[in-house]
């Protein structure tokens, strides 16, 4: 690869979300080479893609141009590439542009759909972790309404119009909820002539409680939320497969439906050469110390999701989410400066801001250190701490503006299939 | 097609855009059934597009649901669909999702891209006249500075730096100029590693001045404009093939480049059935009389781009832009509606409001009917201009906030290559 030699180190950072992004900041103007990879030249605002989904949110507005992040940064590299393997020998990182040598390496490589091996439910359903397969999400929801309108077979036209949505974390919450005010607010009006009434929205968890990472209160409300909303919520229920047509579960419960979303588990996205089993512990996240260094190296990092810093209070590795991955990054940043100076690295110290999630207009739960809230005022909350973790003047102004547009007039007008998503459903005849 | 029996009259418009839009409307709450076919869900505004493949735009607020159009307009059916065929006896459309009768056939589909026959330009150039078509070439212009950077061929480095436009139009100008203010305000910052200065933005246009439908103050100017901004304008040269690398002309003139944008010509967009050559004149428009019905018919009709009414003025039919087709669409919405009622037509009279092209920041050209102005005046009634006739309140706000944002931070935030575009340059060699 074409990056220029330097008298400094050179640190490869695998991955421009959260944790990559925090970290290359961190080491700006700083005696290092950086060379940042990702297979997107964007940043991807995660928690808001279900906004896009939903046609309430553009894509642009809620990613965000690696480049621009770091314009102007000395020693500072971006390469649009994706990586193949990473030889812990020779220090080298392979890729589909070339091959890089590296003094310090930090997979910050984040998280991907978990199918838990399940083939059928891969192929069939949709996954909503990155930009495209938001935008799949939404073409096939609106495709699917206007195939509804082609048939009169009052069964398929059911199916068209049903959504099971597998998971009942805050992807799935959220999506539910957004999905419930679209058939309020939207669908009566742009297809007066399906009965729209129909439409089921449910929810599936496989546990027995939603939001299972937050508190009681939080989970009791959210389904509050989500039942008057007309959710339909099932829980202890794992789903088992999805042929297209007929979604089964372990319980004598299915469903027919086109639209599955599959919201039910993630796990790391591995790393090709990192990926022996004995670095990898629960969701294949790779075992680190609290230096952020990957077991045995020295010189070798994971941060965010796709590590796994087994501490007392989670002994499984903190939660995969942006917090911990930023707070990571930085961290990570300042020990790599340290290390640079011959001092003493210092161990990673994870300060839970707590966890928020919404479910529509005026409806959220928020889980704080000191205080627990539902309702108007946690909705308040998490719209003000969403726009202030977005990247980007521009992205907040133009995602409060179409907050309140939305809020105002009840609607979300990206309705758009931009570019159709070619799953058409198959009647089960 | 599963469209209800009514006891009005059935008018079927194929066509989402200016001119089937605005036809759609003037219908509403008339005693006719309207069905409005088109194979997107959404209308698009094609004067900005170039700002969507420039990444100063969002995709998305430059499209409007056609749905959310015409929400509450009793009587009305939108329908998803590709129209592949009219049978002229049966008074018939057929369609990808099924055949439809029709009293009364409006076509309104516009027009495509014009490549002559050159089956090598068609295959190996960009084309600018949908939505998706933008997002590809604002993807491959991106993909092309990213290769850009990892070959250490001077050559290749700098074809892929290059870019030839084709066509000294509107489409052609106001790109060629966006262009010109991304080299000088966005790739030296992006590419720190790349000489940018080196890429060159060439305009090649066949006649021997730019803009041929503006007054010659107009063309001087745009053109003194564009060389200010540093873009090769070529004049008196026609394009006569680009294989990927090399793009050949009738003179003695010829470049290397990996982009080449076609926006040399366009032709209607017919429609099967009813292309019979008898019916179609200049650039494959259908002739129509001055009360818009397609010669041979009463019953059919064609407005705004695929249609040619010769005139005095327009020997050759009007211009192919908006204003005319969204003047057709009134018109004929207003004859429809007397010949219900049993009263004489009314003649189709184009009343030109005059036609402005933006170059760049504070550089615009204006032709109105009693003026004719150039520099930032024009520029502001450009912007103006093209805000009003932007449909939907939050898309209007939304590009506004994106043209106050772009104009003070000399920035365009929307350089995201969301899908790539596959097409990679091959090097020469």
């Amino acid at each position: 690869m074409n990056i220029p030699q330097s008298s400094f180190p050179r640190v490869v950072i695998i991955g421009g979300g959260f944790g990559g992004i925090s970290l290359a900041k961190k080491l700006s103007k700083k005696e290092l080479q950086v060379v940042l990879l990702d297979r997107h030249n964007y940043h991807t605002f995660q928690p808001l893609l279900y906004q896009v989904s939903t046609g309430g949110l553009e894509p642009d507005s809620i990613a965000y141009p690696i480049r621009k992040v770091l314009q102007g940064y000395p020693n500072f590299y971006f390469r649009l590439a994706e990586v193949l393997n990473v030889d812990i020998e020779k220090n080298l990182v392979s890729t589909n542009i070339g091959d890089l040598k590296f003094d310090y390496l930090v997979v910050a490589t984040g998280s991907e759909t978990n199918f838990f091996g399940n083939e059928s439910i891969e192929k069939n359903s949709m996954a909503m972790k990155t930009i495209p397969q938001s935008l799949n999400l939404r073409s096939l929801i609106l495709e699917n309404f206007e195939q509804a309108l082609l048939t009169d077979d009052l069964h398929d036209r059911d199916a068209l119009m049903n959504f099971v949505i597998v998971g009942g974390g805050p992807t799935g919450v959220e999506l539910a909820g957004a999905l419930a005010e679209i058939k309020k607010g939207i669908l009566p009006k742009d297809y007066p002539d399906l009965d729209t009434r129909r439409a089921q929205i449910n929810l599936v968890q496989g546990g027995d409680r939603l939001l299972p990472a937050m508190s009681e209160i939080a989970s009791k409300k959210a389904e509050d939320f989500l039942e008057g909303l007309g959710v339909n919520v099932w829980k202890n229920i794992r789903v088992t497969g999805y042929d297209g047509n007929l979604v089964t579960t372990d319980r004598d419960v299915s469903f027919e439906t086109a639209t599955v979303v599959w919201a039910a588990g993630v796990k790391a996205a591995s790393v090709k050469g990192l990926d022996a089993t004995e670095l990898c512990t629960f969701g294949h996240r790779l075992k680190v110390n609290p230096y952020h260094q990957v077991e045995g190296f020295e010189h070798i990092f994971a941060i965010g999701d796709v590590a796994c810093m087994s501490t007392e209070k989670h002994p499984k590795g903190h939660p995969m989410m942006a917090q911990p991955a930023m707070q990571q990054g930085d961290n990570l940043g300042d020990n790599l400066v340290r290390m640079l100076e011959g001092k003493k690295l210092k161990a990673f110290e994870y300060h839970d801001k707590g966890s928020m999630a919404t479910i529509g207009r005026n409806k959220a739960v928020a889980d704080l250190k000191r205080f627990k809230f539902q309702g108007v005022f946690a909705w308040f909350v998490w719209m003000f701490v969403h726009l202030f973790f977005l990247i980007g003047f521009r992205n907040r102004v133009v995602v409060f503006i179409n907050w309140v547009y939305n809020y105002i007039k009840f609607d979300r007008e990206a309705r758009l299939i931009i570019r159709p998503f070619k799953k058409q459903y198959q009647t089960s005849k």
